[in-house]
């Protein structure tokens, strides 16, 4: 009998102290981040945003294109036609493809939702931008266990700058559809960070109450019957296109949907027309809107000058298609962030055209600011690559490097070519709400180009490589832990343009 | 403070809850196995094998096919040229695939290691064959919270009837080289089930100690260089196909390898010779042993008369690629169970052929039986099917199903086409010492034809269909609870043969 004690005992030790030193981790790890706004660079952000109020009208009005970004939730890399599904028909998203340019070696910037969008919108890495892991709606019992820690982040900070910010300070007709999902409180609304008009949910469609709301009001009482979203949204949008297109203000329309994400409800009429299920008939639907979105262009006469940007916030969760990739949503292997993209500008692009180049999500915001010659923020880091360049033709890559980040935690850095993924540990788990694949292995070097499954390490092959990759990584780390928000010193003469 | 320590316990509950549960959970779902010996079955076992070697002199001795199987351990089904690797060369395998029948739709009786081995060896789905679950060396921490419930099994009962048993009975001269697995004590040990000879390690490579034995001796005392095994293993075969060669009997050697498990060590010379790191060096080398084996074979004149196997224990593990299936080792997904598998016996089987056919590794025991003219044991039911009719082109599919368990707990089933895969939630977590993929989540139904991946759940498509592969896996479920090691009354008329 006591032998038997002694063996529980010996059971429970180690899930008890794994425990308490995951406590104590995410205890250290989120203890940067603040929930308290950061008055000096809230200053900042409203002097860089008047700068660009101010110098609007110096900027050429005629011909601003209006710009529109489709985003997926969970939409996996091989569930469009032109990303090679042979279950799911999306002949409206592959010819947008077949007119755009498809960017084959695209990432977000994060494994799971609300990092990514944080993201996108900033063009900083997660923990910069203030959203290292996924926001979970105010009062839920997962944001009362992500927030025991004082200081873990549950909403964007608002000293944080979006593309909506910038877009509506010179000018823009700015709107938000969909799922928003980096702050359900204010100063972290949609209306508070740069759009006029918001339409949709605050978080993710599994996460509850799941209302839909017109700027701050709830439009939709929840429980949201979810078989009519889609068709909500697109309406939204094609009536937001219709009447932007009357103003004289170029616009700017984040379209991010709910779906493909969990639980999963089609139009009564799409139930089972795909081959590939609800999951399936869901995604079939989204094409049909993106169908109705270029005709409303098409209508409106705006096709032409209007840049559409369609991508997913990261890999397939428990249904959706990785395509060849290893892994999915919540994992740092490519099935977790690289996702389908595209982008379309026919006044602005050569079209037809498939860019093997690595990029990451980050990088749109300060591509889309160079197009229109807004300046970058100069108090904080931005860490994307404009892709001007590239997309015009006149490079063949982006300079730098590519960050895997789970949470707060990089986790691998890649040139593109090679990935460099470090030892997956507890760490691994503790930054994921998501999905582990393995613990405590790697270091790994994979050469992405011979073994696009990430299945073989060729570090001892390439010993250079690694070293350098790992340099890389463990360079950016120190950066994080040095000054994780990025913030740099204001320049002596005050904002530059 | 006191809400912070309400806090504190919610965070503590939860896990310490599960972790009660998953201990009772344990300790109910492996109360069915016994670690006494079940005398009467062993004494059907020695009745069985006595009547197999009374009516040996009445079957033809001239021809009598030597059987070789080559096993390798947590290979993946994307590591070899003829499935598809781009990264790793294969010649030797790939021309046995050529010259003989390779299955494309092939798979291992189980995702882990021993389970796999001991279905393999009796034809006997893992539970029946009384070794759900890895089996950890005697003594060592893992074993002890594994034995923490009395009668959980860490050995294959002496009861079991193997193919050694069968084949050494029917005259046979067997042998076994590399990964026993399957039970590191007597009355469990390779000499003690049916095998004449012994030269290998008695678990996987990262078990400690780690020594080879040559029989129930200490060959190379732990821990091994591993950097010589491949080598030593090779030899070893070599040796045995020619001592073998000289005699009058034939043979049967089961060359179970346990490269490419990690931790992995090419020899020295092939240490960075392929393009997928240190696995595919590792794989390599496997290749040059089949040459060196298929070589002694030729030279030996039996080439013609020997029918070979090649597959492996289940999907790859942290390395190694799943081709396009999804998941890895430890999981009921095709990564986790689907495997290469070629069969070649130039004097009995048309070779150059592809059969999509679903098949398991159960199925090769009745299969090999058939064409000894051997009997089937009475007393047990034996879950393989016989391949006779498929391998011989005068059938296109196997009747029934293909079952996939997790441990003990039967989690998905096939019918080849639509795969009908279970809810997971803890069950799988506690079944599994592998990897989980996702929580709570399922049940799907599957269609592997268009969706090889497993992305896309077709149930609502196709009630019907999942209803009928749901009831036959709950008939399944029910007729494990009711008889798990699927024992038979004794015919009347004492064994048939």
């Amino acid at each position: 009998m006591k032998k038997w004690l002694k063996r529980i005992g010996l059971v429970l030790a180690l899930p008890l102290a794994l425990l308490l030193a995951a406590l104590i981790f995410v205890g250290f790890k989120y203890a940067a981040y603040s929930q308290d706004e950061d008055e000096t660079h809230l200053a900042a952000k409203q002097a860089y945003l008047a700068s660009i109020t101010a110098s609007a009208p110096a900027r050429p009005r005629e011909g601003r294109p209006n710009i529109i970004v489709l985003y997926y939730d969970d939409l996996g890399f091989g569930d469009f036609g032109f990303t090679g599904s042979q279950a799911i028909a999306t002949p409206n998203i592959d010819a947008l493809a077949a007119r755009g340019t498809v960017m084959t070696q695209f990432h977000s910037s994060a494994n799971v939702c609300s990092p990514a969008r944080a993201a996108l919108l900033t063009g900083r890495l997660p923990p910069r931008a203030g959203v290292p892991t996924v926001v979970f709606p105010t009062g839920s019992v997962m944001s009362g266990v992500a927030n025991i820690v004082p200081g873990y982040n549950v909403r964007i900070p608002a000293e944080e700058i979006t593309l909506a910010d910038v877009l509506g300070a010179d000018g823009y007709r700015t709107g938000m559809i969909g799922k928003w999902h980096i702050g359900d409180v204010s100063p972290s609304l949609p209306n508070d960070m740069g759009f006029a008009s918001f339409y949709g949910a605050r978080y993710s469609n599994d996460m509850t109450p799941f209302a839909i709301y017109r700027d701050n009001e709830i439009a939709l009482a929840a429980p949201v019957d979810q078989t009519n979203m889609d068709a909500l949204y697109t309406a939204e949008a094609v009536r937001f296109i219709g009447d932007a297109a009357k103003g004289d203000a170029p616009f700017f329309l984040y379209f991010a949907h709910n779906f493909p994400h969990e639980p999963l409800f089609a139009a009564k009429d799409n139930v089972g027309r795909s081959n590939a299920g609800l999951y399936g008939d869901v995604v079939e639907g989204l094409d049909d809107g993106v169908g109705e979105i270029i005709a409303a262009l098409e209508a409106a006469g705006e096709l032409e000058n209007t840049i559409i940007v369609l991508s997913s916030d990261n890999g397939p969760w428990f249904q959706g298609s990785p395509g060849l990739n290893r892994g999915r949503k919540g994992q740092t292997f490519e099935g977790g962030m690289r996702v389908p993209f595209i982008i379309s500008w026919p006044d602005g692009l050569t079209g037809g055209r498939e860019l093997p180049a690595a990029a990451m999500m980050t990088d749109l915001f300060p591509t889309l600011l160079d197009w229109l010659a807004l300046p970058l923020p100069q108090d904080r880091a931005i860490d994307g690559r404009g892709m001007n360049a590239l997309l015009a033709g006149e490079a063949e890559a982006l300079d730098g490097f590519l960050y895997y980040y789970a949470g707060d935690r990089l986790m691998a850095v890649s040139d593109g070519r090679y990935k460099y993924h470090d030892r997956q540990g507890i760490a691994y788990v503790v930054s994921n709400s998501g999905l582990p694949s393995s613990f405590d292995h790697g270091p790994w070097l994979f050469d992405l180009a011979r073994d696009p499954d990430e299945s073989y390490d060729v570090a001892l092959r390439y010993p250079e490589l690694a070293a350098r990759l790992k340099t890389e990584l463990e360079r950016k780390r120190a950066e994080d832990v040095a000054n994780l928000r990025g913030w740099r010193e204001p320049p002596a003469q005050g904002e530059k343009s």
